[in-house]
């Protein structure tokens, strides 16, 4: 029941890191859509490794065939399954991690929930590869959504203390989108990223790993989609986007912020404007009673630091039910902030998709 | 699609809060169940209105009327079924919100979707009151948790910049779980409650309105609970806690505070304590891979001020399509975070439940 | 999970046979659409007792009242809640049940299921009664049905060994369907009523009861609508066939009858006719590849005799661990089949607004 | 939405029948279990084309690639995805259906449906192809359920006018079990074969095709699985077996005989037997309000004739929106009853499974 996510849209992910593929089914896309698929591919590569020091040096083709549901690049309306091969792979590197969970992973409840049968290697099914085909599902489902004019747009609002600009909570314009949608390491102010690469490298060099915050934007999207109470806006996104690994916080327009606001400075006054009912501020983040009111939806969500660290660390031997010390080998990302952007991105389109 | 909650114990909320009625049906819960019912009322006391001055001045009794599902004290198994009769109300304060929605609210976005023919009255099925069937709801629910050695409890975190103090992450212990329980304006350390009330009685003067948080916790779960990816633990409860009304954020252990963290800080090691492996800290709030780990489950959630203040409000009219000013009669909560208190531990523990 | 169906409208029925109330709620209908509210009470008059000598003597008013989701007669979009008050029942009826379950009955399976804690009296939520808003339900699902120009009608096809005509099964005309729709006890031949009562009362009169089939259509319904495998039309008509109690058989078209049928008899001809294509015949019942292709969908579904029957009959004590005779005291219909109509109706309506 | 079954065990199919690939995603399934894969292969050997007279001459592996889930043969948690590669199609076959939909197949339903996009070639998504991933998928479930001591088998209850003995509905003995679940042409009553196989001979002399019925029990099932109303046992079986191309109808226990019966026939006695609750006969198929009561499970299905027959049939042509004559080439089953029956076990299975 885990691995799967949306009633109209329905997306079924499946595959382990070192087993032999990776893949993705996805449900009730429309018949007859034609896919752009240079730009599911340029999607993919944004969030493949090995393209700078942030990233993993593990190379992989990452490249997705289609099993069924598309018949040249056209949508047949059968399931749209894809699949990506596993290679590359270095399963030697894991040895250790059966018997000591790594502090910050998935591996001890793991463990508990599988009853010690799953599949360890590379984080198994838990993997961060295991994004590659949510990017993919999502890079068709935002082909979908722009055919009606919606976009989605995320980028690094911040990696430790060095923090981008944020979006015009009212106004966001296409420009911006399709720079940040091609972008690798995506920003708003690319002065940032400096400082950015900075950060990330202090902590790959003290063989430490940092964490960050992403911000993420829907545009063109009309009023009136959502639901009250549980199927409301937030909840769906939030659903979806807490799915992404490393998530640990969301949210919405001034989110935490509104905490500390009176309702005479949170509330978005309405206005017409050219004949349409707009706010004029956007402090809900274009959701309001758990519905879109027309604006931009804007969310931010936090990323924790990639908890694969060199360092020696604390943990048990489930083994011999002793307290030991770690030490991880193998390959990691000192920082999966950029990379989780498009993963984000695709997220978001899922969740979107499946309000229409 | 919108009410519901739910696969296992799934709750389905329904009334507006004008109409005859408002309740919940709740399926799925364990036949020969005793409730205690008395328990049940004190957690729709705690939720329900005009006790002090930070809540509205509308009184009600909110005695819910069981239809089915309980025999004597005993669930049958059958759909437990409760409805609240809607009494003192007083619709004539509502007549002007039918062309001039209130910023902040979701009248507009209920008008767009309902096609106009929402029931207004009150906010409709958008209204806080709806939260009592959930708090129904979920003093049964916790009640089945409770009897598994589970427990739930939260408090005001913060309102404005008044702040209480923070849970323990790794060890709440039950006397504090019981006061937060049983109180009305629940803190842990109860200095907070005069700067508190304070600040919300100056909003008040100011004709104003303010927010804040509410943290919560579960203990006794044990390792292993909740599913990888889109059904991992912190997507359950944020969809759950995106269903109370003006919430706007959700945090699980540091969360947005990790994202200027590194990872050898953020990682909480694990050891074995009492033959048991418990972790050291508790930054990830009980969660590693949308699974339980076994200690506390911590989150916090943003709740934004009450949007209806009695200032003069910049708003538009649906009905001329001019710009216009809105002053809203009635009776409001300047803040609503004491009474969402009781109402995010009810949707937390249905969240659970349908975990196990 | 038990007592919900549907995916886009929602309906959730709680109540048991002899507690506070029974009921449902119905989610996701669409706002602003005006109810015609005494034909709603028309249907739910048609499957109400005590009309004849086919039904059972209990009386009861059966008016449902709306608690939400309905301003005046128009719907608000709000969950629709209605609750039948429980009156005029006679649970002293019951009381040998507890121990001994009546052959045929739910008493046994439910008495396991829920750990001898459901409510027994006139069969809990396993009760005929039940019915009543499920075809409240499916009187609100229809008239939306209708607005779209799709009509649903049933008759009794048969009692014991007594058959009425069939729909003809390509062109079903709409003055036959208002006949039926008004009926409560619908047949398309009229002159098969008295042999059908006859058949009835013969077995009234030998204390035991009969069974019987009903024939459904519905008209109007364009080519296109369901899916492939698993949510095929005859499976989510089956679903919620099979909720009806005493209902152990359904067949699409000519059903089982085509298992002794050749390709070329069973295969329906293809052709145009006033520019739309259309079928000569129509054998697979209005669905092809679970998908409709615009012709009548047409099933019939087989009605178990009452399994309520004042024979002596063998049975078990469940305190006492023995074999025991059971005499069963109380009001039974010797026959449902008339009664069970609308609700059949009801059902099928409720399948397909939700492949809507 | 369409392939998926199952809330608990989930199943969601993909593939076109000329497409790259086809398989399945199960999620859910319990970590640590060891699967016989050789097992698995038996059951996919009996659906496979090209055994004998009875089936298509088109030979195919259709060996399953597991890509994730398992590791050697142990279950890991993880989703498990098996994948068959198509190979051996001859495509060329299909051009004129194109325009021509074939009458008794979903050509012209899913022409309407999927806008002319569906991938006709095969029968596309359609296809009886696609049954192999559910015999996999039904092949590892089936063998979970016998962990727990519930089996199922069914057998060619009649072809045409041809019939087998039935099940013994009180007492399935594990012998007769095992000799169906291992047969190619599954009988009770082995006298049948040679006039079966002289229907289906005579019907593919005939250029014709042929129906017939599906007979199944489930043995070893508690009382007390399955839900009442919408989720009883009898739907829960109807819409996963409705989910097999060519199944037209569906009755449990005496099913539509019970229709000509009275009560004190139909009902089935209830007496101790070695300290247990039993039913002296078994005419409700083991199912009584919708849940099991420790009888053997039983049901009958209606499997319509093979539509895809060499006789000349009229149709439409789509494009010239005329009426038409289609002679259809290519290798077809002129009888697929012996293929369907380990279908409907598969099936059967991920229904069970989904009660548990």
């Amino acid at each position: 029941m885990s691995s799967t996510y949306g009633d109209k849209i329905k997306i079924s992910v499946f595959g382990e890191s070192h087993g032999n593929g990776i893949g993705v089914v996805i449900d009730g896309l429309p018949a007859g859509f034609e896919v752009d698929f240079d730009r599911v591919l340029t999607q993919m590569a944004r969030r493949a490794p090995g393209k700078d020091k942030t990233a993993t040096p593990r190379k992989e083709k990452d490249l997705p065939k289609v099993l069924s549901g598309m018949l040249g690049n056209r949508l047949t309306g059968a399931p749209l399954c894809a699949v990506i091969e596993n290679t590359n792979t270095k399963s030697g590197d894991y040895g250790n991690l059966l018997d000591c969970p790594r502090p910050g992973h998935s591996d001890y409840t793991a463990f508990v929930k599988y009853n010690a049968s799953n599949d360890i290697r590379g984080g198994g099914h838990f993997s961060g590869r295991l994004t590659a085909p949510i990017v993919f599902a999502g890079a068709v489902c935002r082909q979908i959504l722009e055919s009606k004019g919606i976009k989605i747009a995320a980028h690094i609002s911040s990696i430790g203390n060095v923090s981008d600009s944020s979006f015009c909570p009212t106004e966001i314009d296409d420009a911006l989108i399709e720079k940040l949608n091609s972008s690798s390491f995506a920003l708003i102010d690319e002065t940032a990223e400096k400082p950015m690469r900075d950060a990330v490298e202090d902590a790959r060099m003290a063989q430490d790993s940092i964490g960050g915050t992403i911000e993420c934007c829907v545009t063109g999207i009309d009023a009136g989609y959502g639901e009250p109470m549980f199927e409301g806006v937030e909840g769906v996104i939030a659903k979806a986007v807490f799915g992404v690994p490393a998530i640990k916080g969301i949210e919405f327009g001034k989110g935490f912020e509104l905490s500390t606001m009176r309702g005479s400075q949170s509330n978005d006054p309405f206005e017409y404007k050219d004949g349409k009912v707009v706010t004029t501020t956007n402090n809900c983040g274009g959701i309001l009673g758990g519905i879109t009111n027309g604006m931009p939806i804007i969310f931010r969500a936090a990323v924790k630091p990639t908890p694969s660290i060199s360092q020696p660390q604390r943990t048990v031997n489930l083994q011999t039910k002793e307290n030991a010390e770690l030490v991880i080998h193998g390959r990691h990302d000192p920082c999966i902030v950029p990379r989780a952007v498009p993963v984000i991105e695709a997220v978001t389109a899922v969740a979107i998709i499946n309000l229409m």
